[in-house]
């Protein structure tokens, strides 16, 4: 009943028509009809299922979401009943008419059709990139949708337990699907052309992943490429082959602008489709949202992708603001995300050290190793936090953590600060839930702005892990503060072992040395450089203490494996 | 060595002299060596340990702690090894020279003696309430030290697990102790003035904790306050006496403020000591941290007592910088607290309805129920959320939540809104890290965030389920728009059911009258709201849905046993 082939008579309600079901698309659409009962919302998927939960869909490989009907949200009669809302599976939309405010739909059928808008919501998504030599018989696939999903379950159906799989890409989804093929059973690497694991960690805060997917069982192959997919094999740039039973791309994803670059609409450096502050298009009569538009990014206010559902729900429902003429903004993007990695947890947000630096930003970086809640309560976990500092202004660039209980409310907190613009220094007054089973009394986020308030006061000067080797070539000595009983966990080459409280009486030895003092974290290396510098020496804390320092040479050995001639690293 | 009888020298370091060794006070000592290593500082301790854990003894009481050496975090003898700081425990000041800068301290063996300062930090804490009569053999105890907790441990040997325990007053020592005792095994009684638990919660947020300890078998005893503590029995107001084998007295802390009050300092109307933005009392040699002191609300600046741990840690901080010449200010309290009540977690932050209703704020009051994290994945969990918002300026004034996982996340990411002076309605647009596993790509903050500006720009109205039955008085139709499989929870009286999908066709019935709506959180019932706004209804949905009305409903319960002549609720 609504399709139509010529634009709508101008006495009916307004039409607005919405390319893709699923986080952007389909959060515009339910918000539009809360604000207008009257209009026409016709919602338009290419797969066969809208409103889907994609961020599921790994774990239905492992049987970790046992229910495949779980991950339908939504069904067409369902958001008609409710909300009115005509959506169309199985319908790809294949050309825009912009002069004419028509889109012409290819549905199941193949019979083609037009359909007449007001305003149209581009919200298509991402597709997933492939390797560029796939043979015909390859046993390959992306999981982006239930269709992906259901032909991966087929396959999988086919597989014994012990079957080979391949995943090449070790982002997000790819160490998801990993993890969830090593959970049904498969013999499971992955390939990735760097030398870590998650692009958004830097080097040493990804190092512990890689080792913890190693110890589960899962191979690594680092610094590889894929130059082909052939029927029961992934072949290599370094000539080797893989056997494989089943393969995945997670290779990343390209934003899907293609409908919008046929259309002449503007499409921008990074491949994402231009919007402004409103997500409307060059075209003002079309919006767009999601992986395949363009996102601010909240740093520097540079254009950039962010392929996450959070962002697609929240500009989607903004979209359906501006079409109903209500205020509507695009708060810039920070790409707040975490993952569970086989029981590990990695979260991050905002800017890593490594697009700090690549951007030219002086920065200050702060390494932290807390127990997620107090140490005499049982139960503490211990975890990682890394925060980014903008040197010149004391402003977060970015934060990352790695462990188990509560990494992701760490990061959240952050998250919320960076949103409001709170200064580094300014996490030590926060306030946050104490009792002993979920913190400390001094929350790790405290501390982390203990720490940059003292480094912003000049109170406390660190060198990082990677600056150790340059620091002791040019002459200073490096003192090793911990107590007797944490040495047993490894030291540092070099080191001469004093503990902090013999420090006031043995400092004299180093006089006219610089002095590069470490702890286990860091914390007993502050109280010991706060003295070194009361009694005249030149010295320096190092970040993070032993345990930064060996993260830095775990990442290290990853890049040595991955130039080496054998380049894989084998599961134990 | 650092006794003195008189002043000190001038040629010597100054000295700055600390009385109280546990939060505040060995926060302001241990900061201040880090800033100066010269100083002498000492630290006089009343009880018989510095720095132990004073938020983890409930848990030793049960042996969720089992080790009471991890509750000892320092001692005399390491701080002075590490710090150069000088502690003695057992050590009473009782009184101050103010014009001359002395302290009289009282020492173990009982013979005084006189130290100068140059700067004085008072951290003396705040001392337990104790009931009006209490027999001289009466096995009552409070739980503030090291020495309480040996002492209550000495008791628990002596009785039979089956042994009847009295806690006076439910606030969040009182639940804490009451849920370790009742884990050791002893038949544990709550008896409570009012008719919830934890102030600082809404009686509809309190009601499920109520309810949550009565089914795991404490019993409550509400609307009663003990006139008499007897050898072996509590008398109460109404002449009842409880059997008591042991008797702990929660009945909230007064500041320590006696010694302030006779040396002349300002005392506030709290009865707390009056200190500046730097702590600094009215005498400028003099600071006061921790729970003796005052802190400046952060919502209208007002004087008020907060004792907690992180508070009393960040002060004692701020004072050491003071004292070392240091910027410093004080950060206004918002009184962030959580506590695990035998599995069920509370946790809130600012002020709740019923303060901000109390000081006359008009304010917008938001409930809901999302899951911890996204329904589909295996484990989500529900909570109950509140945010209590000033309906003038959309500022955040206060947050509760309720529930397992995920409760003190959701309430720090608020209380850094907080800090930060963020909206209520930019709650929806933090980005929050998101898998399947840890939350929703629509978190429940942001949908907190959604339903403020929602009510913010005038697009949905709302009555709390304490004015239900007033609306329905004047009139008004209740429509309850849940699913048919939502009724078995229960039904709110007078209700018509209608499934919103039928709303369009059946609104007609209802022309003329006022129509509240109600769904089972607030959300189904926000779109039907929405619904029959547009077809010319005057409506209000009932925020939190039938959830929060139950939850109010509970409330309403606990008051009418409080009033009932037999006050008592027993424990199934």
């Amino acid at each position: 009943m609504h399709q139509r082939s010529t634009p709508h008579p101008v006495a009916s309600a307004p039409v607005t028509v919405i390319v893709g079901g699923v986080a952007g698309g389909m959060s515009a659409a339910t918000r539009l009809r809360r604000l207008d009962e009257d209009r026409e919302i016709i919602v338009l998927e290419r797969s066969g299922a809208v409103s889907f939960a994609n961020c599921g869909l790994p774990y239905h490989v492992s049987g970790v979401i046992a229910d495949r009907a779980s991950l339908e949200l939504q069904d067409p009669a369902r958001l008609a009943a409710r909300f009115r809302i005509d959506a169309r599976v199985r319908s790809e939309v294949v050309a825009i008419d912009r002069a004419a405010r028509r889109v012409t739909v290819r549905p199941a059928d193949g019979v083609e059709y037009e359909l007449g808008y007001d305003e149209l919501v581009l919200s298509p998504g991402a597709a997933p990139r492939l390797p560029d030599h796939v043979a015909p018989d390859a046993p390959i696939h992306a999981l982006r949708t239930l269709d992906d999903l259901d032909a991966i379950m087929a396959s999988l159906d086919r597989l014994p337990a012990g079957a080979r799989a391949v995943v090449i890409g070790g982002g997000y989804i790819g160490v998801e699907v990993a993890d969830n093929l090593h959970r049904r059973g498969l013999a499971t690497t992955i390939v990735q052309r760097s030398s870590r694991l998650i692009g958004g960690l830097d080097p040493e805060m990804a190092a512990p992943l890689a080792d913890h997917v190693l110890e589960r069982g899962v191979a690594l192959r680092f610094g590889s490429a894929v130059t082909a997919v052939e029927a029961h094999r992934v072949v290599l740039d370094d000539g080797t082959a893989l056997p494989a039973d089943l393969v995945i791309a997670a290779m990343g994803v390209v934003p899907e602008s293609g409908l919008a670059r046929a259309a002449g609409l503007e499409i921008g450096a990074t491949g994402g489709i231009v919007v402004d502050a409103t997500h409307r298009t060059s075209d003002p009569a079309i919006y767009a949202v999601g992986d395949a538009a363009e996102k601010r990014d909240r740093a520097d206010g540079s254009a950039r992708l962010v392929a996450l559902a959070g962002l697609a729900n929240r500009h989607g429902r903004a979209v359906a603001d501006a079409i109903a003429g209500r205020p509507s903004t695009a708060a810039p993007a920070l790409g707040t995300a975490v993952i569970d990695v086989l029981g590990l947890t990695a979260a991050s947000t905002g800017w890593s050290e490594e697009v700090a630096r690549a951007r030219g930003v002086e920065v200050r970086v702060i390494h932290s190793h807390p127990l997620s809640h107090a140490g005499y309560f049982p139960g503490a976990r211990p975890m990682s936090l890394k925060l980014v500092v903008d040197a010149r202004t004391d402003r977060i660039l970015g934060a990352q953590a790695v462990g188990t209980e509560g990494v992701a409310r760490r990061i959240d907190v952050i998250a919320t600060a960076m949103a409001a613009d709170l200064a580094a220094s300014a996490l030590a007054d926060l306030e946050l839930a104490y009792a002993p089973q979920y913190g400390s009394a001094k929350d790790p986020v405290n501390m982390l702005g203990y720490i940059a308030r003292n480094l912003a006061e000049g109170e406390d000067a660190t060198i990082q892990w990677h600056e150790l080797d340059d620091a002791l070539a040019g002459g200073a000595v490096l003192l090793d503060v911990r107590a007797a009983g944490q040495l047993a966990e490894g030291t540092i080459p070099g080191a001469t072992w004093i503990p902090v409280e013999q420090l006031r009486d043995r400092a004299p030895e180093f006089a006219g040395r610089p002095i590069v003092v470490h702890c286990r974290v860091g914390q007993g290396a502050h109280t010991g450089a706060r003295l070194l510098a009361a009694l005249g020496h030149d010295v320096v804390n190092l970040d993070g203490g032993y345990l930064t320092w060996r993260d830095g040479m775990r990442a290290r050995a990853h890049e040595h494996a991955m130039d080496a001639a054998t380049a894989e690293l084998r599961a134990a």
